[in-house]
Order: structure tokens, then sequence, then C-alpha cells
């Protein structure tokens, strides 16, 4: 076989032989056309504004309007001289690429101080959430403290209570892990059959981070903690908000629960709790502190104002549970979902998240036709316990009204509920704790909707 | 044992009987102290103006200098309405880690669109490297691609040439893996003895990412490309570099090889190749084709000039070694590394990273002298093939000078070479595929120093 040239920087006039005329065409017409828009443009705009990167666009590019496709009009970045080095020394994302963001649900709350952005998850691949869009969870806002000025107290239950600088906790033995975090409130709305327009907003309150820090039970033997009679401590954060919260010591004799400012291989961002946060593997957000500044060892729970009032479970009974901290198994279809448009029948790749704050997810199941047939999906690996698990999965679209779910099953054999599974149990008036699975339609038209099925 | 009050967001007046003196007045300096520098000042800057965020200051804070400790001057953080959410929609940084940049090295290249920059491996912790401190190797400079108007070419020996858009390439089906990239040269001045200061400049040509995309057997598979006789395939970049590579149909058919679109959870960035990239793990970067825009099918290798001129190694015979694409297993003491300062005796966390082109890292061991003792160090979770491990090992520093190495060994038994068994076999002469154990001098007053031991 003849090969072409390739050290010019051009395509050359390619050989008739090898080459079908259409896909000349369609090549040279690149740096012409400028006429089609990209797939995001092929999103319906949801209701928040919210689009889509992810492709499902025609099959068949238009070809080139006239012209001599052999006549060379390259584009600038096929001859130019493009940017150097270091032009961001820290880089950020394409310009293309900048409708991607964390969002909030205005008139959600009453402050943007007290409230929650969500993570783009319909534009996310695999498990690491870039630390970028991240989900935010603030009671009083976000600060960027002075990691110099910060310090970290335990005291309580302990032989030497210790205040260590960032400096002391950063040169201790450290480990890296990569886990889930979700906010005990995500998909609070769809308990009361709002359907709210994406997956953004139904399930965006989730992010996976490599995590790195000092487990904390190090910390606690360094201070001579009372591990035998101290059942929990409270963890406190640095900020306004006064964030307290009771972990069990079993979470943390396990080694699990850590004391960390490392996320993505950098220090935290301010809004995750810079320059330290508890990361406090399978349990809901609020348990993960951030701005920490004190551990304390006691012998009983602590009852603290988010534990007393707020992130409760309101029960069919009129009981509330307390408490109920462990992110139970969960998934949801994350491409297609709500507001993205299927331009066309044919194949796709159904894509989606799950997770378990038990342990490692076992097995993804996806159906097309709500819930009638399943069939089991691919996991993306590493599986990580407690961490995200990315799930793929082929299907042919053929045109017809189709209902997508996911339905996840964790090592310990536990199986995410449907809505009627689920509010058979817990009610109808929670707010927390909601891992039902999500269906969406996609209809003829090709335009995907959040529905419950009853 | 009574508790201590949480519900105000202010620190209570804390119970003496349990609470050392010193700390409280430690924890109740952090409001007005200001005056000791954080670690990054306590790092001496190195010649290149690299300076580090980790740890490594006094073991006993200094004590507030006057005043009554209980009298509580908290800091803004501590009290006041913080920033809302979505404030970034995309978030960043803290400001006070604005140092950590990717860098180039002036002097290195004659223009910055023909060079490299690299990333701050002594500020990383994990196996994930930020996509924004993701090193950086341009051959015509980096460029911001619209992806609407990118196509992607198959032709060569195939019975049906294609080209795909990127909506095209988006809804087929895709992998989501974790693999290290590594410049092939990477470590390269380091040959002629050349100790640069710091781990940036020594080994900072290497990252790590999860990367997303299909893999390129589907797409060869689509255009029905002859898999018997079609031995090697050409890779080419629609920059105007020319950047063109073969790779060997081997690493294809085992599904390894991406055209890849997703990196860390997001789009690749510009700097990255985006829209699309080739990922071909284990093998030098310059395989990697950014701005992927042609991927042709041949029976040969094609000799490209990035073959047949550069990324070949001199021997000492005089002769050239050609296609010595896989990165061998290495390994790297990214802290403590040149250019950081050990502020007093006493014990560090030892860590770093290890990868090998060939598979999983096995095992690392750790020197603090020179090379006549090792110690195995602790391999953080998931050890995954052809991505960066990270170690860690406890180590506690007597003041006296030290010699830092680490040495990987990786599934296939393979060992990190030393300096003189490398050069035995390789001469002095070579640019790339140095992969040789790094020793760091820490000297009696806690400077570590690039060393070579002969």
């Amino acid at each position: 076989m003849k090969q072409a040239q390739h050290d010019s920087g051009r395509l050359q006039k390619a050989p008739e032989n090898f080459l079908d005329p259409q896909g000349i065409k369609t090549v040279f017409a690149e740096a012409k056309s400028g006429r089609r828009g990209f797939i995001r443009q092929a999103f319906a705009a949801a209701a928040a504004g919210v689009a889509a990167p992810m492709a499902m666009a025609q099959a068949n590019p238009v070809p080139p309007e006239g012209g001599d496709p052999y006549i060379l009009q390259l584009p600038e970045h096929a001859t130019g001289l493009g940017q150097g080095v270091a032009t961001e020394g820290y880089g950020k994302p394409s310009k293309f690429e900048s409708n991607i963001q964390r969002r909030q649900s205005p008139g959600l709350t009453q402050t943007t101080q007290a409230s929650v952005s969500f993570a783009p998850l319909q534009s996310l691949f695999g498990i690491v959430t870039p630390s970028g869009l991240h989900f935010e969870r603030h009671h009083q806002g976000w600060w960027d403290i002075d990691p110099s000025k910060h310090r970290f107290m335990i005291n309580g239950m302990v032989k030497s209570p210790k205040v260590f600088t960032m400096d002391e906790i950063m040169r201790l033995p450290s480990v890296s892990r990569f886990h889930f975090i979700e906010c005990g409130a995500n998909t609070a709305v769809e308990w009361g059959n709002v359907a709210v327009p994406t997956v953004q907003y139904t399930h965006g309150m989730i992010s996976c981070s490599e995590f790195t820090g000092v487990p904390l039970i190090t910390l606690l033997e360094i201070a001579g903690a009372d591990l035998k009679n101290g059942k929990f401590v409270l963890a406190e954060g640095g900020d306004g908000s006064s964030m307290t919260r009771t972990i069990p010591m079993s979470l943390i004799t396990s080694g699990e629960v850590l004391v960390a400012y490392g996320q993505n291989g950098e220090m935290l961002r301010p809004e995750n709790g810079y320059p330290l946060r508890l990361v406090v593997p399978g349990v809901q957000g609020v348990s993960w502190v951030k701005y920490l500044r004190r551990v304390e060892v006691g012998d009983m729970p602590y009852a603290a104002k988010d534990e007393a009032v707020h992130y409760m479970d309101l029960m069919p009974d009129g009981n509330h549970r307390q408490y109920t901290n462990i992110q139970e198994c969960k998934s949801v279809v994350t491409t297609p979902s709500g507001g993205q448009v299927l331009l066309d029948k044919g194949f796709y790749n159904i894509t989606g998240l799950a997770w378990s704050g038990k342990g490692k997810v076992k097995r993804v199941d996806v159906s097309v036709d709500g819930g009638r047939n399943w069939r089991q999906a691919r996991l993306e690996t590493p599986v990580l316990s407690k961490a995200l698990t990315r799930f793929n999965i082929d299907w042919i679209w053929d045109g017809r009204p189709a209902i997508l779910q996911s339905r996840a099953m964790d090592e310990t054999g536990y199986v995410q509920p449907t809505y009627k599974q689920l509010r058979a149990v817990r009610g109808t008036r929670s707010i927390y704790h909601n891992n039902a699975i999500q269906s969406w339609l996609v209809q003829e038209n090709g335009e995907v909707k959040n529905v419950q099925l009853s």
C-alpha cells in the first residue's frame, strides 16, 4: 500500500483510490462550513437554561454546498502558530465549554449563602468530578481561609488535647482515596412528585474526588483519645454556620474517616472547605464538615442543631428518623436525560452513575421500557468502595417513546427501590435520602422528559 | 462527660478541665497572629522560582505574644456571611495556592510554541493530576478548536473510509480509564549530569488523568479495517505541527488505545488536544496525538518525521534505537524533594509517584541512605495498570545528611535501574527514556538538593 505524505502540516491531495469522495468533501469542508451548529445547539435548552455538551446529532453530516473540495482551505490551526506553553500557569476549559457550569436553583432558598449549586452530571464523564464543577452546599457561604492561620483542635475525652497547624497535619502519614460525597437532600424535590427538568437538578448534589489526608484515627491517637469509652466525636467547622456533626467512633477506628486537605491532586477548593475538611465515606455530605477546626471525643451523640432540627426523615407515622447518615445504593442515567434531545433513531450509548454508601456497586441494570425488561450494564473500572461507578450500555432507539431507568445493586445485596417501594416505607413527606429509581421519558420527537411512574 | 455547647457559631469559653492552656492560647491566637509565615514561605525558593505548598514547619507553634487568650477575637469567617453558591460557575483554587503552577524552563527551547511546561509534582497529591496543572508539550503551540467543525477520518487499508463528526463519535460506546502520560523526554537533562533544582523540572513531564473515549478498534471496525494485513496505523494531528506517529495494531486490537474526548470528567483541555486526542496507554506522550484528525491503516511503520529524526535513542555504539515507545518502570520521591527545606528533625511522610508502561506497579522501595538500605513503601489504592501509583513511607529525620531514593518494580519483575546500570547500556548521549533512580540530598541545614550518585 502506498503511504500518503505527512511532512508538511497540510493534508495532501488524497489518492482517490482509497478515499470515498464524500469523505474527502466532508473533511475539506471543515474549514469553510461553520454553518452547522454543534451538538449543544441541538439540545433544547431546559427550563433552567441548562444545555448539554454530549453528542446526539445526525449521523450523516450535511455535505458542503458547492465549491471544489480539492481546493484546500485549511483552518488557521492547521497552518498557524498556536499559543505557547504555560500561557495559563493554571489552565482552564475550552471557550466552547463555557456553558458547562454548576448552577443554583433560584427560588429554592432565600439566600445564595445558605443554598446549593448543582453539578452538571449530564455533561460529565467517568467518575472524577472536576473540582471546578463540584456541587456546593453552604450554610453561611464559603470562605478562602488563610491556611497559615488555620488551626485544628482535638479535645474532649483525650489524654492530651492538641492543636495542630496545617504544617503539622501535612507532615503526618497520609492516604489518598476516591470517594463520592452526596448531600442528604439530593433528589429532594422529587419526593413531592415535582419533576425538575434535568439530571443536574434532580441528582446534581453528588460529586466524586480523590481525597488526600490523614486518617482521623491517627490524630486521635496522637491526642491519646479514649477509644474505649469515646463512642462518638463531634466535628466542628470554622465558618459562621456553626456546622457541628456527630460521627460514630466505629467509622473512625476503621481508618476510613480522613482529615483531608487534598482533592483531585491539589489542595481542597475554598467552596469545598479549604484548607481542611472531614471526609466521611458513605455518609451524607453534611457530615463532611468543611473548614474543620475541631473534633471533640465524647460518649454520646451530640444532637447538634443540624442533627436535632435538620437532616431527619419524617416518616408516614409522624415520627422522625434521626442519624440516618449512610447514603444508600442509588443510580441515575445521566445521558440521555431530561432536557436533552435525540435527533434521530439509531445507536446511542446510555451512560450513568451508580454508588452506595455501604461499599462497592455490584451491578447496574438498565431498562428502556419503564422497568418491564432489564439488561445488565457494563461497569467501568475501577469499581471502588463508596465511590461513583460509571456504567454504560448500548441502545438502538427505534424512534418510539421509551422510558429509561437504571437500578443499582451494591455488594450487600441491597437493590435500589422504585418510588412505589420507597414511598411504602418512607411516605411522601421526607426531604432527605431519596434513592428511588429515576425515569426519563424519551418522546417520539426525541425530547427527553423527567417523569415519575406511579 | 459534659458536652460543650455548639449552637452559636462561636467557640464557647472552653472548660479548662479538658483543654491544655497552651492549646487554647494557640487556637485563640488564630485571629490575631498573622505573624507566622505559612509553610510555603518556609521553603527556599528554588532557582527557577518554584516553591512548594507541602508542610514541613515547626512542630511547636509559636505561642501568641501577650493578650488574654480567652478574649475571643474570631476571624471574619467564623462570624460573617461568606460568598454565595455558584459565585464561580466554574470554580478555581484558593488565592493562597496561586504559586502552584505549571512552569516552563526559559532557555530550554527557542520558542514557547515548541516547548514544554512542567507539572508541579512537589505540590500534588494522590494520582489524579488536576487538568489545570497537566504538563504541556507543544510542537507548534496549542489551539482551542471549534468542535462543531472538527472531523476525524479513518482511511488506508479499510473497506469504507469514514469521516466522523464529534457528535458521531460521542454517541458510540465509550470507556473511562485512568492512565499516565509521560513525555519521552521527561528527565532528559539529567542524562548529562545536569542536576536541575526541583522535581517539577526533573520529572514534571508526567501527568495522570481519567480519560473517556471510544476504543480506536471500534472505529476501525466501523470502517472495515483490514486487521489481518494492517499491522500499523498512522495517527495524524490537526494542528500545524504535522504530528504523525506510527502505532502498532497490536496495541489497538487489545482495546487499550482510545480516541478520547474526556479527561478528568470533562472535555479535554485545549492544551491537551481538545476536542480529540489519541490515548496510547504506556506509550510516550508524543504518540498521544492531539487535535486528532486522521488515522490511516497501513502495513508498515511510517517513519514519520518525529520517528525518523526525533524521539530516538543514541546508543553508546553510535547507532540509534528507533520506535522505543514504551515508557519503562520509573518512580520519584516528590516530597521531600529538591528546593524544599526541612525545618526541624523528626517525623516526615516521604511520598512519591511510581509508574510503568508495561502494567501495574508491584512494589516501591525507599532508601534514605543513598541506596545502601531499602524499606518497602505503602502503595495507595487503587493500583492501576499504566497509571500513576502513589507511595508513602514514614521517616524520622535525625538531622544528619540523608540521600532519599525510590526504586520501583512493575508486575513484569522489571526493576528501575540506577544511573550506573542505565548508562552501562544506554551511554550518556540520549535525550529520551531516562528512568533512572533519582537521588535527593537532605543537607544538615534541611535544604534538599538534586544530586547524582556516581
